[in-house]
């Protein structure tokens, strides 16, 4: 196509006057219908171990709430608490224990400024608010297919104690879908660290979140981190945010046993306990990992063809355009659009006039910056697939009118 | 009767084999059996104004959860958050933003140490222990029955700036049932304090948990602070724990719209939303404020007998003894058992060996620390009437042979 042609079709499209919101990867409503049963009637309110879950205690959530997430992260049940209803808020506060309390043994870091996190890019811009709020420095390291850039980020953990942490989102890493080799966990388990403290803040967010039929697998990282004689380095957070229902699923924390007790010791001054209703609602709905995986299944269903169909516009209007790439992922809810240097924003500003609102440009880096200006998430998720295919084609020739213009 | 003959009845108590947890103020299952409704299935997850609150986002609550606690609490919509299922955490995480951010406009506390906190005594636990593991010195300030020692605050706050905050139950405190007076509520809302950003922790967990027909009232904490000229002065926390279900309940908090946009700003980065489900559950259950107010006499219909057949027991085997008083609360959870200067560890010791659990001796205080060693924490609300009425008169036993011993 011409430019002229391309502008022609941007216009038309224009015209169609459509308003999708494309900014956050949500579940579909049909996806959400999946978990209906959460909706029914609760039938008795005790726990397996008698607990009444009307009543107030058990901190580190119900028993059969902590089995259940144990099975689905591979790690023995003592070793996981399940609170609240978001894992971000679970990052969160871990964060916090470390700059007021120290983790387990360790100087608070506040009193230990500054305190650095390295950050993979493209990476989750809610991780990277949390390091900006509580004025946390980021350094941003390159991630790849299989996981970060690990000769620099063992470089820099090595030579530089202000480093405390680093974001990980080992599978279908959000936004490119890059999934950590068995080689990068290791890597991470096993480097040397300046800072005694170090924490891998390991959001497995989409573990389970499967797109193709191979399901991914990425090695466990408590267990590799034991094995490499870093037992306490990582801290494995998931929810079923995006298994069940987004903002009313169940979250969890899991770690080695000294980190376990040390959050238990922290969260004890801040809550009585979880919502266990809620927790028992899950597990008699939820039942067993078999069941979870098959119910993951049917949202791969839903969400495989928005993919594809994303997929095939950018195939049919950016395939062979100069320096445009996107990411194919394997599972979880976003695609990396990689435009040529310089034109990730202005594809989002026309994108706008067609209608369609994306994640901001440059959410995916620390302090918002995109030096190079390329990157654009794409969230196919809540969109009926109708819409998804057809917004796909306007953010296509949005990005066509940008490289043109 | 003779120190043998109490002896004699203390002994014979022991042989019942009694085990009762009166440690801590739970509802009874027949008091959560009130809220069974919200087990049942919710027809319907569509908010009012179209939400879906299977999905994520909505941070401040649902508009309808909002406006059921302004209801409640006699405050604007708009100026009232509905977070989580414990004020607790709500309580902690206020000032851990405190800690680290500062209030709206003011230097982060962790900042300006020493930090202070006046605790009226006898007071809650949970309160002085969210002080305790931050690291925030308390001192103690008498509390009557119409509030603390003004005098006394007004003083220590113009004097010291390292004074940031004061805890507060303003109605039926925890654990003496003290009822602010108005004059006690303005001269709070008024006095002046050293410290530019001096909050009251303005803990109104028993708003609506009335004991006798008489309703009391406290007067509105924020307009107060407003007419005084110091309209960022009070955070307002409440829930529907001891309402609806403790722990699958509702939290909110409440303060000036500067407050108000200080939390969203803060919490905005720590989750993408609450509970919306639970919500919706509750506004569908709790309805408005008339409703609640007719479960909440319910409740009361549940707990009063428990309190008289305390009473009646301590009346019975307490009475007249020398140095022994007990509160007659009005509302709450709680009666405040004083005993003769250093019998209340040694009473409680005694209980425990009949078989019934008490809240650890000096709890009240800061630090655990009651100095004359006079404090017992009643919690009649969990054990059944007849369980109660005997484990009343346990506790008289034991007083009686601490006070003999």
């Amino acid at each position: 196509m011409t430019s002229q042609e391309i502008q022609a079709q941007y216009d038309a499209f224009k015209q169609l006057g459509l308003k999708l919101d494309m900014s956050r990867g949500k579940p579909a409503p049909e996806q959400l219908d999946l978990s209906s049963a959460l909706l029914q009637q609760l039938d008795g309110f005790t726990a397996a171990d008698g607990t009444d879950t009307r009543n107030y205690g058990i901190a580190s959530g119900l028993p059969e709430a902590r089995a259940l997430f144990a099975s689905l992260l591979d790690v023995p049940a003592g070793q996981v608490v399940v609170d609240g209803n978001a894992s971000l808020a679970l990052m969160h506060d871990a964060i916090v224990f470390c700059l007021l309390y120290g983790i387990t043994g360790h100087a608070p870091w506040s009193r230990q400024q500054p305190v650095t996190f390295l950050c993979p890019v493209p990476g989750y811009d809610r991780h990277f608010s949390i390091c900006e709020s509580l004025g946390i420095k980021m350094i941003s390291v390159p991630l790849s297919d299989d996981g970060p850039d690990m000769g620099l980020v063992e470089k820099l953990v090595a030579g530089d104690a202000s480093i405390k942490g680093m974001w990980c989102v080992p599978k279908y890493s959000n936004p490119s879908g890059a999934i950590y080799s068995a080689e990068v966990v290791q890597r991470l388990a096993a480097m040397k660290t300046a800072a005694p403290d170090f924490l891998l803040l390991w959001d497995d967010a989409y573990r389970l979140h499967h797109l193709s039929e191979q399901k991914h697998t990425t090695i466990n990282v408590l267990e590799a981190c034991e094995r490499a004689g870093n037992p306490d380095r990582a801290i494995v957070f998931a929810s079923t945010s995006k298994i069940t229902l987004a903002g009313a699923g169940l979250a969890a924390l899991a770690s080695s046993a000294a980190n376990i007790a040390w959050w238990q010791r922290k969260t004890s001054v801040r809550t009585i306990g979880p919502d266990k209703i809620n927790q028992l609602r899950h597990v008699r709905f939820l039942k067993d990992r078999a069941n979870v995986e098959a119910l993951m299944e049917r949202h791969r269903q839903l969400l495989k063809p928005k993919f594809d169909a994303v997929l095939a516009q950018f195939d049919a209007y950016l395939g062979g355009i100069d320096g445009v790439t996107w990411t194919r992922p394997h599972g979880g809810y976003f695609i990396d659009l990689v435009t040529p240097p310089g034109c990730a924003k202005r594809t989002i500003a026309l994108a706008k006039e067609l209608g369609i609102t994306l994640t901001s440009a440059g959410a995916a880096f620390p302090y918002g910056n995109d030096v190079e200006d390329r990157h654009i998430r794409i969230a196919p998720s809540f969109p009926s697939l109708d819409e998804i295919s057809q917004a796909a084609k306007g953010i296509a020739l949005a990005l066509r009118v940008a490289i043109a213009g």
